[in-house]
């Protein structure tokens, strides 16, 4: 097996970046490991957001408008679930339905988590490992101003991020067991915080127990992929939370944010002027174009994280 | 309330008749009491064929060809199961789908399955009352010459009713309890049992605790419709089912089968040679056309089993 590049990953960037690092990278040469604090139950089905956004992008059936769901994707299943009186405001299409009527069966009969994606991202063709953080349930609850502590995909999805964030909490975590992808670090090439949302993607990667001292201890070059692009979010609430949780909204709070748990930080061009601060926090810094708006940009990016990986090895200051 | 009839049915000819019986009745004058007995969980969702075919047959949605299911159905959830490994014997479409999910859901949420039912039904539009034969499990068994017993569906679906049957029984209805419409019987027009399979859509509601009592204590005339047609079951095993238990195949068989509890039998024009024989066994005969091909027919076929039933209670001779 080849050196190993283990990438933490949520949802929609972190999809990105992955298939990046797929395409760049041997077949058995990546390992991504997902956040799944973003489960829940919804219609008595276990939801995935962030595995399935990754296993459809990995797969080549992500829907590229939305970000998540698959493509040529029909609705019919929730249309006539309205018509029963069903709730429909998390909107599941009828191909990525199956995923969830499958995986919660599966996992109902006694089957874990990543025992159940394996199999369901074999089937679709996903050559890289893609694991979740742990079997065990961790689930984010955001407690918001107005509305008090909230599941995460109520705030999320029902509210659509609106209601303002005071803090958020990983319920589960602290009994949770993290999948050993994330523990046995040893021999890996490189370890990259894909471009997710640091406080509700990456985070809770990190709280599970066991991964932060891991990655304390980790040999190999820690890289971050910012999330922020000229103080603004690519896709989702990330900038909103960083200003809400009193960080600087830039790529600077996001390093800040980072800066106990990783070697180097890949800042967007855009935001070169703030490279001199974000080394000053301890790491190395990378200017590169961050923006995924089609495949050649997720495999140039992926080239890049790869070679300041690389560097950072040869220089050995990430240790 | 006007005096109600109460219907038992099955599945495709329950359905069929309990839709004419609605068409001659007045809305709030008809009550149709299902078998429960074919329900299942499969792929972790609770199935009800019989309750799903007589909602969609009365709220007008059923797919006409099939006699099973919705109309105007699309499968694009069973393609992506069977593209992720999953179980596709028992084809459930998109729309049937959504019936399947929301049930299941208020089932574990710990609604009952009358309450769910009678929900859902008001939802699509069904004017009669629609209930279960009872809230708890019955399951039918089929014990077969080559296999042993098989659960209902894998016999009925995935062995296409090919396995020689020995023995049915009806695994939990000693502890079920009757839905109350079965056993309060009072003031009622009348009671039909629909052409349905007699061993397995009838017999099981028969078979509930109190069902048999109250049927033969009711003062209301009792009709069946024969399935049997010309030595023929208009759809289903019920032919097959006639001659491997036993009995003779033929309407005077399924007479002979429900002498006990009927009253009166409703008999198809091709077979009124039998009228005399079925009349022997203590019960009145009405020869009628008794095949369903359009509405019309369903229509009129309603009618003819209400008129029976009219001149039974007249007559007094059902008691």
């Amino acid at each position: 097996m080849k050196a190993q590049v283990l990438a933490l990953a949520g949802g929609v960037g972190g999809a990105k970046l992955s298939l990046g690092l797929a395409h760049v990278l041997p077949a058995d040469a990546l390992t991504v490991a997902v956040n799944t604090a973003d489960d829940f139950e919804h219609l008595g089905l276990s939801i995935c957001p962030d595995l399935d956004t990754v296993m459809y992008t990995l797969a080549g059936v992500a829907n590229p408008e939305t970000g998540w769901g698959r493509r040529d994707e029909s609705w019919t299943v929730m249309e006539a679930l309205g018509q029963i009186g069903g709730e429909t405001w998390f909107r599941l299409g009828d191909k990525d339905l199956a995923t969830h009527i499958e995986r919660t069966r599966r996992l109902r009969a006694g089957e874990s988590l990543s025992s159940v994606m394996r199999d369901l991202a074999t089937r679709l063709g996903v050559k890289p490992a893609l694991v979740p953080m742990s079997d065990d349930p961790v689930r984010t609850m955001v407690t918001t101003a107005d509305q008090g502590e909230l599941a995460f995909q109520d705030w999320f999805v029902r509210l659509r991020c609106e209601p303002a964030v005071k803090s958020v909490r990983f319920a589960g975590a602290e009994k949770a067991r993290p999948h050993h992808a994330l523990t046995a670090l040893d021999g890996l090439r490189g370890i990259v915080l894909c471009p997710s949302n640091p406080f509700v993607s990456v985070a809770p990667i990190l709280a599970v127990p066991g991964v932060r001292a891991a990655l304390d201890g980790a040999k190999a070059p820690r890289v971050a992929v910012t999330p922020i692009v000229g103080g603004q979010a690519i896709k989702g609430p990330a900038a909103k939370m960083l200003a809400e949780l009193g960080h600087d909204v830039s790529a600077l709070g996001v390093a800040r944010y980072y800066r106990d748990w990783v070697d180097g930080f890949v800042l967007d061009a855009q935001d070169a002027g703030l490279a001199r601060e974000i080394e000053s926090l301890g790491m190395k810094v990378r200017v590169a174009d961050t923006m995924m708006r089609n495949d050649d940009d997720k495999r140039r990016l992926a080239a890049d994280v790869l070679d300041f990986v690389d560097e950072l090895a040869v220089s050995g200051q990430h240790s």
